[in-house]
């Protein structure tokens, strides 16, 4: 009674050995507008202060408080108008006693003045202004630093970048970050019975739908993909597509579900290079094949599409971040079980999962169905020692 | 006591004016594999079965179920080996009495096949095998139309585009499909004091943050962007650059914190256009102007980074949704909140908040801040008419 795999090797062993072969990427320097999603390789500090001059933070009159106290409706003071800053600019004139100069939101505080008098609390008759309220020093003044202090850490080295950290950089006037490079896969699916969308569908073939789908997912975690196409069940075919493939950080590849097209993977890779492990304990995608060519991993996915983007899902996302230096954030929620959940001992299980109110429901079809995952919203990981989950237990579901 | 905007619109009423303005787009035919991230435009209703043939779930032997009844390690049955189905062909043979073909996994089942033997009971010597395990009717077969039946609905119209899907669609062949284009959006910074990357930095003067914000969140959701650079304050300048704009399907600026810039834009949009709206009760982010020009949205954000990027999530993020008619998932989730929070009524409130284990911290450092939203998780938003959160009440934050 053959198995097939002969000794399965763990999740774990194989992220180690896959990990393994996997180098973190150089650095490049891009232009900040082109570095949304990308990951910050350099910590960046604040050069200068953000605001870098004391300025108002609304439209009225830059005044020294002390010349405001008393100020009240019924009994209002008045205050020299000797000028007004312009936007942009440097003030010209120095605040002295009684004195005040007209700034609008975002001006630079002129010297002298300390505060600011919002307009509403004044009423202006050419160089004079009458005030009906006193203000403290430091009102409505946006102080230099405020927001961003010269020598703070405005962007961290590992840091995924979006439009957020992307103001902070805007705001120290960068133009040109230094990110990791992107990665490079190359992909390609084997097997004689899998044709291209558009040819004809005869009796014995079926449509390529793992290059769609693996393919996607690279782009969606923004990697750039070398696609390789189909490729028949021919031993040196294989060989030369898994050549033409090594210009490419690593080579994912799919397809095998067939005895002979395993066979074929084996020795086309063996031939090569070495193969590291063939068959993972985890359900569905347990025949995974992991290779080693010129020093890249080759790593054969299962033909099965959902047992292709499930093996994505846990084993290419984690060599993406190796290579980047990078965790993608896991956008995870905890709801219980609508039902008993049955697993295999010593097999970790990726289970996909729809969530319908505020339950989970897990959906069945076996690992040959692409709408198993087209209808989930996610996926819950039984690990290797557990056999049951029971009907209500609280799981953790980890949504596309 | 002027307050600068007379009465302020609510947002429920603003976004109703400004989606009022707002067409939804047209449809274009793209290829499938740029379809990731985009809204379909069509129901696509499967066209074929899948499988759309009988197939094997296992290597081993497709037999006559009935012909194996009885088989077990103690009593074994003998079969006859009459050929092996190549994978990806129509097997040319026809199974009867007490025969069998060697199938694998994905190989269409021959006539007169009902089951298949998996290959691990099975021991062969050349033209006959022994086997020793019985199968019922239907045992490792795929059948037709189990993943997916011809008829059912494969891709909904206003569906977003990810691995998934496309994976469903691919697995009917299908070459291109029916998407809603990309959204075109115009974008300018107006301001005097506002200079671009790699400008020295003057006192008075502040480096552009809005542009690289605002245009990195439209890229974020799949939209073309025009960018049209920063503006001085001179209302000539801001007329052109709006109507350079109107190639766009809508015109964002920002700017107009200062009282001089206020003017000008509403003098420039109303010399071509239509003011509907200045002044909305949203906190922050209350200087936003809607206009309309040529019957299209004009959007002016206010010039402060927190304020503009906030009302890039409140207002802007709903108007892509009506071009696309589609809704953008939200991630939220639910917390309890660090401290009391104290909010305007009559204002809607857009909180940046932080989550530490587990707890809701409002960040608190005001609309002109940058740092606000980059530090930030995500945000809580509170309703017009609620004036104090409690400390521990549950709130609901919307992540970033």
């Amino acid at each position: 009674m053959k198995e097939g795999f002969g000794k399965l090797t763990s999740l774990k062993e194989a992220k180690e050995v896959i990990l393994n072969l996997i180098k973190e990427k150089n650095d490049e320097i891009i232009e900040l507008d082109r570095a949304l999603k990308r990951v910050l390789a350099e910590d960046i500090i604040a050069k200068i202060d953000v605001p870098h001059f004391k300025k108002s933070a609304m439209d009225g009159f830059a005044v020294r408080a002390k010349d405001t106290f008393g100020a009240t409706n019924v009994n209002p003071k008045e205050l020299r108008v000797i000028g007004s800053v312009k936007i942009g600019t440097v003030p010209k004139k120095t605040i002295t006693n009684r004195e005040c100069m007209a700034v609008s939101t975002g001006c630079m505080l002129p010297n002298g003045a300390d505060s600011v008098l919002m307009v509403e609390f004044t009423e202006r008759k050419n160089h004079k202004i009458t005030i009906y309220k006193a203000v403290t020093p430091g009102e409505n003044i946006i102080d230099i630093g405020s927001d961003i202090k010269k020598g703070k850490l405005v962007g961290k080295k590992g840091e995924l970048i979006n439009p957020r950290t992307i103001g902070n950089l805007a705001s120290q006037g960068i133009k040109k970050i230094r990110v990791k490079k992107k990665p490079v896969v190359a992909y390609f699916s084997i097997g004689d019975e899998i044709i291209k969308a558009g040819e004809k569908l005869e009796k014995g073939k079926i449509y390529d739908i793992n290059s769609k789908t693996i393919i996607a997912g690279l782009k969606e975690y923004n990697c750039d993909v070398i696609d390789l196409g189909i490729v028949k069940d021919n031993k040196e075919k294989i060989k030369e597509t898994i050549k033409k493939g090594l210009r490419a950080d690593f080579i994912i590849f799919s397809g095998g579900s067939s005895l002979g097209e395993k066979d074929l993977m084996c020795k086309a890779v063996s031939e090569i290079g070495t193969i590291l492990i063939h068959g993972i304990a985890v359900k569905p995608g347990k025949p995974v094949l992991v290779g080693k060519v010129k020093n890249k991993l080759v790593l054969g996915l299962p033909g099965y599409p959902t047992s292709s983007l499930s093996n994505f899902y846990i084993l290419v996302i984690p060599i993406i971040e190796k290579m980047l230096n990078v965790r993608y954030p896991l956008n995870t929620i905890k709801a219980r079980l609508a039902r008993k959940v049955v697993s295999t001992i010593g097999r970790y299980e990726f289970m996909a999962v729809k969530i319908e109110d505020n339950r989970v429901i897990p959906i069945m079809r076996g690992s040959s169905s692409i709408t198993t995952l087209s209808e989930a919203d996610g996926f819950i990981e039984i690990e290797e020692n557990t056999e049951v989950l029971e009907k209500d237990s609280l799981v953790t579901v980890r949504l596309f």
